[in-house]
């Protein structure tokens, strides 16, 4: 395999962080991330509605991906061992784009109050689809809360060692892994 | 004491909240607000720069009340009964006000993706101030974390206790500590 070569889509959504980095959220237009991707504004919207659906469409698969995972957890996995499988099946789907727009994405949202806010509401809806599929489980309430909050902390831990770690990380799965594992050594220490 | 008044503070803020779920964060205007709560223009603004800060205000406060609760929690204390002393300090602050603010609080947030974002954003602000307290004390980084996501938790299922259940609640503070105490014992069923 050569060196991984990224599609329209990637093009897209790495041109809008940088120029949301650059001149901010608000300034950006749909016509600026086309022309800095290389593209026409009719392949922008072959792949997204409008620019604020390019930061809300990789939301919406995560939250999937983790629910589904918790979902299809053996029956008799424990809440955190359901949220791993989560974990897991949401690691596989991401890429070396993924990897690559780690650290971009941080600077975007560093730079945006705007941004800052959709990346908190993107932890809560994660947050929220894996409280629902442990609940679905018959997990009760306090503790399907708790182990989807332990998950959301561990999969953003898990993304940043991967994403700002040059060279062999385990992937991302065994990075957000490592994470939940050690937020879980940590529930004893609470006191 | 007699029926609790609000200052012209609290009745904007309830004019606000009121508008926002009518009509939307977006379309509502700071005249609109004003003429609502029965108070001109320049009242508005000698209380709020503008309509965003409105929202912003309450959070930083919590904030500040939350981290100060834990810094000042005597040094023998766990993290999570140095977070308890911070949700005692930020519920001691809590008034009449808040309480009936509640409920209208959650209706305006599930009416608009934008207060949705404002509120997201407010639970990570308040779990940062924490961590940041937490760290400051010496408690190391996953623990902190972990204790200060438990700390918001505890906050917001209290509040919503509080502020949705008529009659005796003990208060805010004994709602919020409930609250921590279950979520406490939660973390042993984690597996």
């Amino acid at each position: 395999m050569g060196r991984w070569e990224p599609g329209a889509r990637e093009r897209l959504v790495v041109a809008a962080v940088d120029l949301f980095t650059e001149q901010g959220y608000d300034a950006t237009t749909v016509a600026q991330i086309a022309e800095r991707a290389g593209l026409t504004r009719s392949t922008f919207f072959r792949h997204f509605s409008d620019k604020r659906e390019l930061l809300v469409a990789g939301q919406e698969t995560l939250s999937r991906l983790l629910a589904d995972g918790v979902a299809e957890a053996p029956a008799s996995a424990t809440p955190l061992e359901a949220v791993a499988v989560g974990l897991e099946r949401a690691s596989a789907a991401m890429g070396p784009a993924n990897r690559e727009l780690g650290p971009r994405i941080k600077a975007a949202v560093a730079a945006s109050t705007e941004l800052q806010e959709r990346d908190a509401l993107k932890s809560v809806g994660m947050a929220a689809a894996m409280t629902a599929a442990l609940v679905a489980r018959g997990v009760p309430d306090p503790t399907a809360h708790l182990a989807s909050e332990l998950g959301v902390l561990a999969f953003k831990r898990g993304y940043a060692r991967w994403s700002e770690t040059d060279g062999d990380t385990g992937g991302l799965a065994a990075c957000s892994l490592a994470a939940l594992e050690d937020l879980r050594a940590a529930t004893a220490t609470l006191g």
